[in-house]
């Protein structure tokens, strides 16, 4: 191949990327009207590897699952592990592996929604691969998103990642136990968010203790039963 | 836009998508003969954000730069935080602000080489991209890819990023200081890395205090000076 046509190969790429964005966000919004139509709220959960996702996506079906029917929808590579530990706290789950794509998409979302009686439920949890960067281009066809960050990322993980905060109702920076031996100030992290996002709400919680959960609970300020 | 417009772009997607993968390790080809043809050594750095990737990178330049003449080159969306860190350590630093993309690729790589005097340069460190799934499938051209995880990121790390670990020489396992209020099982850790590549080798670093850095860089196994 010659010069010519790789610069010409590479000019092509742009639309299709960009479409490939329109058309998630238009399944997205699909996504949202058949969950709005059935009075169901869908929670995106975003947060690097080993950032708790999981863990609190328990202590929210441990604290809910007496007022709300939830369904938790669990992406990975290729593992079952998240969406078995969610299973054990009661709630279903939906297993999404998405082989070595980075994050969920709209359509791998409506697929399973299209499976479930939504009359039946009321919150869908959607836990996301986890990955800082890449769930953030793309909307699932969620009410709202929340970020988690463990202190263990270090002190400049929210700074790094303006756009995956831009779109988040909630910040949850979990492990706040480790905070003081990562030497991480919880307050800094705070105000990052707040710069990047102003109505950002931030909360802060130990998956393990349960510490912090009520709060996170009221922040995510779910639909009243 | 009609449904069926719509699966036919999708199905033009995929052509294009693998053109990308085979272009970029084209690139990545001509990025080692540029290198060889100098006598230079490239290491791909991948690994979470907050796995501890720049403060390997410190001690690596602290402990060579009286034997290799090294550059850095940096990869991170939107900051010079990493940048600034490596160059207090006295190694020039290239950063690579990739705006919203989650990894470095050949082309990016080949960019900064040809501005670099070859002659010049021992050894080239690429930290890319925090992030551990989406740097794997795209070669910068370096001789060998090293994959940090930090104990805090959980026991799963490992087996849930299969195609990460497969292309690795060295597997990093730092911040062990953590190992136990993580409850990480360390020996679990290096199991699932055989498991998936044989022939990796393990190291155990805690770079804050220069544990392991001697071990980590006997594994690099680098070109005698």
């Amino acid at each position: 191949m010659d010069t010519k046509s790789d610069k010409k190969d590479l000019e092509v790429n742009v639309p299709v990327e960009e479409d490939i964005f329109s058309r998630n966000n238009k399944i997205a919004d699909q996504n949202i009207s058949m969950l709005e139509k059935h009075h169901v709220h869908a929670i995106d959960i975003l947060g690097s590897v080993g950032s708790g996702k999981t863990t609190l996506v328990q202590n929210l079906v441990r604290h809910l699952k007496n007022d709300y029917r939830i369904t938790a929808i669990a992406g990975d590579l290729t593992t079952s592990i998240d969406a078995d530990r969610i299973q054990e706290e009661g709630a279903p789950v939906v297993q999404i592996n998405t082989g070595q794509e980075c994050h969920l998409d709209a359509t791998m979302i409506q697929k399973v929604l299209k499976t479930l009686d939504l009359e039946d439920q009321d919150l869908i949890l959607v836990e996301n691969v986890g990955n800082l960067i890449c769930p953030s281009a793309f909307q699932v066809g969620a009410h709202q998103r929340i970020v988690v960050v463990s202190t263990t990322e270090g002190p400049y993980m929210v700074v790094k990642h303006p756009h995956t905060f831009m779109e988040a109702s909630v910040l949850v920076v979990n492990k706040i136990d480790l905070a003081g031996a990562m030497e991480v100030d919880l307050d800094k992290l705070k105000r990052d968010a707040l710069q990047i996002k102003p109505d950002i709400k931030v909360v802060f919680t130990n998956g393990r203790t349960g510490e912090g959960i009520p709060e996170f609970i009221q922040a995510l300020n779910l639909p009243k039963k």
